[in-house]
């Protein structure tokens, strides 16, 4: 055992796990979650940029569970034989990386964005490159729990879906599935914290850039939108159409999607009551879902697997608005996985992941 | 002359000037300006619950200029004769006191919401209290020099426009008058920095509240939402409905309004182009207002009395969004309420402000 | 049993806990960490202003945990029988409280500064008031473990250490103890997010007052000096004198303590290696310290009970500096409590205790 | 005139001004100012990197001051003739632009460090370079107007003082020049926000590294320590030794230094009252200095050209203890590079420099 555990509890047989990739801000976030979690034992942390170097010299937060570990040089061999491996992996890389090891071990989940859209010609319109592994796409499941569980659970390859995606969809299925909204023309407006750009540093993402500022980024042409529409389309039969506009924010952590759609037929006599009782009903079993008549708030869910939401039905100009916030490295990202991760394994889906947000 | 002036100049005859209500964040940002401003003096600078104490230790920032100068406490006969009174109430307070000083000055520019709505009626409903002196209402210039300038030069009374409200009604005014798009069911949906919360410790304006926090308030009843209709309606004639949701985000300072509307008949061709210019179009002499493709920062404008604005129209919805940023604390306030002086004293209206935002 | 728990585990008779005082920002804390640790049950949290209030309209953090869940109005009849009773309670308050149910219960830590001194005497020096039950002050426990474990073990009043003062005694004991450093005119620079002023609101905690901002604070009297002192001469047999002066800085959390100090005659020829090498020996075998050349930051401790040191020689000027860093809410107040809790109650210190910082 | 002035106000015969070095952070504060300064033409602004591109679209900020100017490459013969020019180059780059363009311009203002220590040597000991032009450096007056007006008055190269040094000598020196601080042993505790890097991106400069971060830097070995013995040296006749500590914080603009001195024989009597004697008596003429009890806060100066002060005389450790906050930008760097060009130009010391700070 490479990471000391901690509050490892007592489970028998621990499933072997590896990060590829585990260098960025969702591997380290990985790291946190599997260094405590009781069914999990990290065998292979990867980080090619930074192989070699000391974990804790990178990221301090994890000294007392790494000790003196290094990042390991990624290699298909390294992974030989393990039970689940988590791909942190840039846009275009785990497309290289996954056709190399998925033989190898017992599933993948991967947090990029390659094998999240099924029609393969969605990948060089909306990302500019063509797919090179098209014939994985319809094998990969969705990694969204609360909607494709079934997928996920049959699945040795999941997608973990994108976190702008992530709080979009769960923000917009129930009213959709329910018939009330119009599936064209629904609008998103998200505004996310900074991690979400990951690690290295970017002129967008220098303090004196994000401080005290908001802006909006990605104008009409953000990724995330063909994966939200897929998503809200394969979930509730709906043809959604969605335009989508992230703005970013002073915020390490944290994504708050406002969504606003036209009522349908069926939706016209819609009241807020309606509405919240609607997505209550819809993720009444959900461990991680709260639904609440209170405003939801990034801080809310910081540090934790949950994702609180909210409706209103605004009487003076009929429109509907859903309002969802989540952690994008937690429900977003990494606790995501680690859930997938769960469901893939058998486990109790909520093992291993916080459900009380840090605050304040 | 009480207060130390820096970078006067060389007017003659300058105007003398008094704030009631200086302690509050809108005072003190009026005295920022007013201190610099070459042809104002501040004479009187009253706060009630700081009467006696000295300003600068309330706002060191104020420390060079100000010196040793208190508060004063307020009364009519203090502001007897000024040229121009700015008052920067809470909602509610102006009314009372508009009615007993506005005889005895030049003008009033208030900064409140008391003056603001045509409709008395409206402030019960809005606000939850009947308005005291209706008959002042008609006579009020709405502060927005951009759409009311003329309104502005003949007034006496001139009720500054609510922070939010400006830039609602910046970035929507021009498409609007243009007909391109559809006078209902307008969303605007705002992030806002904390200082239009005012001074005083709340709840949710405590650091520990807000820092890491992104959360939307005042779903469906928030009081800038008639003020936006109105002037949007007298500015363009189209009788606008808007769904207003504002956001709290971790800054001080700045506003971003991000507009959606559906395109009229004739906006149905509208492109993103034709946008664009239709803004450029309509603020073209204006001093103050910058229309580019770049997508507006709240950062861009900190500390300046500049709005920011762009448009997008989107080919896959059909959705028309403007964007638009200022600083709700400059001219979304106090800026804004200069800006209106310069006017009624028949000055160039640009002296005083600054157009250079404070950056980074 | 009132709370749902997550990752419980396995034990098999759980102690029972009570919060008075749950409240503000400690006690929520301590509701974060409990629900969730696999050897307590929280049977009482009670919040007398928030009486009657659900838990999770005031911390929606924690909605998964507590449901809807109410905090109940504090008496000593709620508490009998308790295992453990963490207060939470303002300054004062505990002196009144603890006396009523020290003896219903099996032990009570008390996160307040009321039976932290030995001294009574010092109480209306430092605090303005006379203490009402200075009997007490000689049984309690000062609850820092790396440091008083022996006495922790043995009380039934366990007094948890100030935030600031443990992560000044916790940098300044170990080369004190090796008598390298002199321990008069020892400077302790500290800055401090804002969580540790708590809850409700105040002047200086409002959003628009902190960001953007640094300030030094209660210059030469703040609270926390006699107790780093007397806790510095008990560990050390050193008659400590500490110059205090905490920093405010624009952070939820964390404390970062920069302290200089003299060389004794026996520290004369002391170098950066051997300083980290005292560090390091001291904390040897404790779960929760780490000792590197790292220069420690707030971050990597953010929601951990970890505490991060390094120290420095200056062979300029002969000056020996040490620096800590620690989560004022977690190692700083409730983290250390549980940590207490743990060893009064017989079980592993670290059960429940994250050692893993919440990163970005 | 290639920029549109604000608030020019009337000055017959304005001075030219290059910026070389334009496209950095002290390089957009100068244009900031400039573009402001009734008394200063910006005719060349230089940013070898971003040559070429419109400045408003490096700084949007500018927009409205700057038009669709470009940034122009730097070459000596652009500035041929101009009265000023200000040098806002990284470290090592003006020695070699210095000699250049010194014989053609009526002066230059360098913020860089290459032309602040007098001694060659310290070169290669604490930047790792050979000064390729010591003959200059004698030449060179220390541009810190406080201390060293008639130098910077007769002087037709300023190097102007490095942010932090500024902040640290103007709290040292009153109390050094009064012979009651001991000159040994000076500790200088430095919180500094991050716009203090330059606006290239680094990995200890983005948003998620920074944010609800405090943690010390440059350890026993940050290149401003021999610039401020150095001026502490000259300024008050005593050899100074200090170490010189500083922290980065979540702030844009700011420092805020703590210093803490030994009493000598001459300071054994001295309060905190005569402390603050002194420091108010050295500054008493100055403009941009403010002495009060009141703690200094970086926010109460930021965008202006102010510094504040205060002192404490400890009584139980008889330690002195003087803090200064100033904001880097301006009194650390391009305001006070402007208040040299002012000097040198025989202007009003005071013109074009914003005394109050933009708050909140």
């Amino acid at each position: 055992m490479l990471f000391r555990m901690t509050d490892a509890g007592s489970h028998d047989s621990k499933r072997s796990a590896g990060i590829v990739g585990a260098s960025g801000y969702t591997g380290a976030e990985l790291m946190r979650l599997l260094t405590a979690h009781p069914a999990f034992d990290i065998k292979v942390a990867t980080g090619d940029s930074q192989a070699g170097q000391r974990i804790a010299d990178l990221y301090p937060s994890l000294a007392l569970a790494v000790g003196d570990r290094t990042f390991d040089p990624f290699s298909p061999d390294l992974v030989d034989g393990l039970d689940v491996v988590f791909c942190g992996l840039p846009h275009g890389v785990s497309m290289g990386v996954v056709p190399k090891i998925q033989e190898r071990v017992g599933a993948v989940i991967d947090l990029g964005s390659d094998f999240r859209l099924l029609d393969a010609s969605l990948y060089p319109e909306w990302y500019g490159e063509e797919h090179t592994c098209p014939e994985l796409l319809r094998s990969a499941a969705y990694g969204l729990p609360e909607l494709f569980r079934d997928d996920i659970r049959a699945a040795t390859l999941v997608a973990a879906t994108g976190c702008n995606a992530a709080t979009s969809i769960l923000a917009l299925a129930p009213l959709l599935a329910a018939g009330v909204v119009e599936p064209d023309g629904l609008i998103v407006n998200l505004v996310t914290g900074v991690s979400g750009a990951g690690r290295p540093p970017k002129e967008h993402t220098t303090f004196c850039t994000v401080d005290e500022n908001v802006t909006a980024y990605g104008l009409l042409t953000h990724r995330h939108t063909p994966e939200i529409e897929q998503a809200l389309n394969q979930a509730t039969g709906a043809p959604a159409s969605v335009l989508f506009t992230p703005h970013l924010a002073p915020l390490n952590r944290g994504i708050l999607a406002t969504c606003y759609g036209r009522p349908s037929d069926r939706g016209r006599a819609l009241s807020t009551e309606d509405a919240l009782e609607i997505l209550a009903g819809h993720y009444r079993s959900e461990p991680f879902v709260v639904v609440d008549e209170r405003s939801p708030s990034t801080k809310a869910v910081l540090g934790s697997n949950a994702v609180h939401l909210t409706a209103r039905v605004d009487p003076r100009t009929g429109l509907i608005m859903v309002i969802a916030a989540l952690d994008n490295l937690m429900k977003g990202a990494s606790g995501m996985a680690v859930q997938c991760a769960n469901i893939v394994c058998g486990l109790d889906e909520t093992v291993g992941l916080p459900t009380v947000g840090v605050y304040p």
